[in-house]
């Protein structure tokens, strides 16, 4: 076990042990957000046939070559075609075919002139245009043709995907299974959220917090419940998260006489990896692994309420998103000039929670105010978090620094109405 | 009714018909991703007294201002105060107590000194630094006092959220309703996705595609399934459909004889506000409302499938996003600079499909390939919308570019390790 990590040392030993999971064939039409195990490749030709973009006449674009809003050109139309229907017979030279958009081209025909560039009259149609060959036709395989490559394994299901699997009906494919999250919350002190809490409690607020960041992730968390702070009850708690892909708790893990977390996990046959990180929030956090992977990845997360969110962001995150098979873990960034100076001591990555607001010159980042680990209200208010880096002990107002963006919302851009 | 407007007359008139909705009340653990529709005041102090911030002993800080590395200052342990604890009695002049992070504070002591810093000799600490007082106590109140705003209405909650209003035993909050969407196909030649198109029928990809955006938006989505090209048909399918908030056709709005729509909404009460929008792909777009909101907002959407989900990504889904309380409605957005020329003839505004990549200069944009209105395949390929403005007819390779950004993970940035 390696002691006292770099933020990186810890990222880089997370992600090694985190693999995308075992494959579920689910719903195409249930699947957004999942990502697709197979490789797709089409069964059929898309359209299936030379069909009609556009409501209007279906001809042979020598008829017209002469036609022009001057000189319009008259054909008969013979017979029409709808979506969903065939030409009964093939259009012969000198003759029109109404068509609707979708419309299979009758053979024979070669263009399709738009009905706005037309006149109806009586069993005939005056034509105001030339159109070139092909004009307005879709060409058959336009989209896809059998055995071309529709949807790759590994492309995050987004509405366009689940449009193009249900036109190959494809109704079932396989996807990555969804990681299973067990959070649980340590300490004597802590009461649920419908408990009043007596002198001295409070509410363990960060088991639901911490669920919600696991089902932002896209995994499916469970909640354990408070254990007490006696080895048989964590043990109990930690038992009932063993069937989980990821084991998180919070408390507990620090250097005071009632932290039995570590003894506890390593009865349990959990490995630490490491333990502690030069970060500020977050030092004492823990890293375990079951050997050959025959238990959860445990992150035992600090006590404190930011502290447990700001560590499950940088590394429980991406490590769900890793099993969940996305090629991307991790956050949008931007860069955004600081409003107020900073100072630290060096040796700790600090991660300061900011606001962003848009200025006249670009992003700016203002820190939430009480920077405590205690403070969940700064949590609410964050948009981003600023990286402090560790060897650094000053950043100097109006500098440029990089944000992780967690408020997706913020980037949002309005369109002038 | 206005035909053939501008794509910001559009949006302007869609969202000039939407409103946040309803309101209901969920469990605050449930809520994620729900805007919260009243402001929660805190009905706690939280800490609810002052409160070690570490593990170590609670002092007297006057008792230690000698104390150093060289000449360690040693105090009788009288106590120990375990989280969820009290002190037995207040705290004499020259005696410590043994306390842990969150315990709160004996009455009588102003500091406490990290464990990391003493050296426990039986009954007795031998302490190394001098504390300032207040050193490593979190103050009763830090976090949030009696009647402070702790969440504002408005808020999108996320996880920050979820554990703040847990920490205030806030376990139901009121949410904007979620919206309710009602999708329809319509066309002779559609069958269902587990059907086995016979020659001219292709699959009502639409539908699940439609769904699937309303689905991302936040919306609760429901599928009316295929109606013919007859009146009839199509008016028992948008009679299911009524009691949604938003109903969305595609298909059907266009020009041709076959387009019963039109009349059948209008039989129906539907009042059409406009139709047409001056852009490319998805100009056949009609929206209409009921008079003193009787019934829901109706688009009716293009049949050419990334017509239909193009429309509904620039008129739909802003319109959920504010039905839903949001706050923001946009997407992303990012300049990117266009490496091919593109070109078409002034008068609407085209909205090209672009892959997105890093360049060593920023964004990079590349069109999809073709961009016809029927190639899925495209919305598949694509990460975002360029918007070539209705005015322009050129936009030269190289030139700087704005492009909303649809799929969210192109954003992500990878942390180094």
């Amino acid at each position: 076990m390696r002691a006292g990590v770099s933020v990186g040392e810890a990222r880089a030993a997370v992600l090694a042990e985190a693999q995308p999971l075992g494959l579920e064939r689910v719903s195409a039409l249930d699947a957004l957000g999942r990502v697709l195990a197979e490789d797709v490749a089409s069964g059929r030709t898309l359209p299936p046939a030379d069909c009609s973009a556009m409501d209007g006449y279906a001809v042979r674009a020598a008829d017209l070559a002469s036609a022009s809003h001057a000189k319009p050109v008259t054909l008969p139309v013979v017979y029409e075609v709808a979506a969903g229907g065939q030409a009964p017979v093939e259009l012969r030279a000198g003759e029109a075919a109404r068509i609707f958009t979708g419309a299979p081209i009758p053979p024979g025909a070669d263009a399709v002139v738009r009905q706005e560039d037309t006149e109806a009259e009586g069993s005939s149609v005056s034509v105001r245009v030339a159109p070139a060959s092909g004009s307005h036709v879709r060409e058959a395989g336009e989209d896809v043709c059998v055995g071309d490559p529709a949807v790759a394994a590994g492309a995050c299901i987004r509405s366009g995907e689940v449009g193009m699997l249900a036109s190959l009906g494809r109704t079932l494919v396989s996807v990555h299974r969804r990681p299973r999250v067990a959070v649980l919350s340590g300490g004597d002190e802590l009461v649920e959220p419908d408990e009043t809490p007596a002198p001295g409690q409070i509410v363990a607020s960060n088991s639901y917090a911490l669920a919600s960041q696991a089902r932002e992730a896209g995994a499916v968390a469970r909640n354990l419940g408070i254990a007490r702070d006696d080895p048989a009850d964590l043990e109990r708690h930690f038992r009932a998260g063993l069937d989980a892909d990821v084991l998180v708790s919070s408390a507990g893990v620090s250097v005071g006489d009632h932290d039995h977390v570590r003894p506890v996990l390593e009865k349990l046959g959990c490995r630490l990896v490491f333990w502690g990180v030069r970060m500020k929030p977050g030092y004492p956090l823990a890293f375990g692994t079951f050997p050959e992977g025959r238990g959860p990845l445990v992150f035992g997360l600090p006590g404190n309420p930011v502290s447990a969110m700001v560590t499950f962001e940088l590394f429980v995150r991406p490590v769900l998103r890793k099993l969940a098979g996305h090629r991307s873990w991790g956050r949008p960034q931007v860069e955004a000039t600081l409003v107020e100076a900073l100072s630290k001591k060096p040796g700790r990555t600090h991660f300061v929670r900011v606001q962003l607001h848009r200025g006249t010159d670009g992003w700016e980042a203002r820190p939430t105010g009480s920077q405590s680990s205690g403070v969940m209200r700064s949590m609410v208010l964050a948009d981003g978090l600023l990286e402090f880096p560790a060897d650094a002990s000053e950043l100097p107002a109006g500098s440029r620094q990089r944000v992780r963006v967690l408020a997706p919302d913020v980037l949002a851009v309005e369109d002038p109405s």
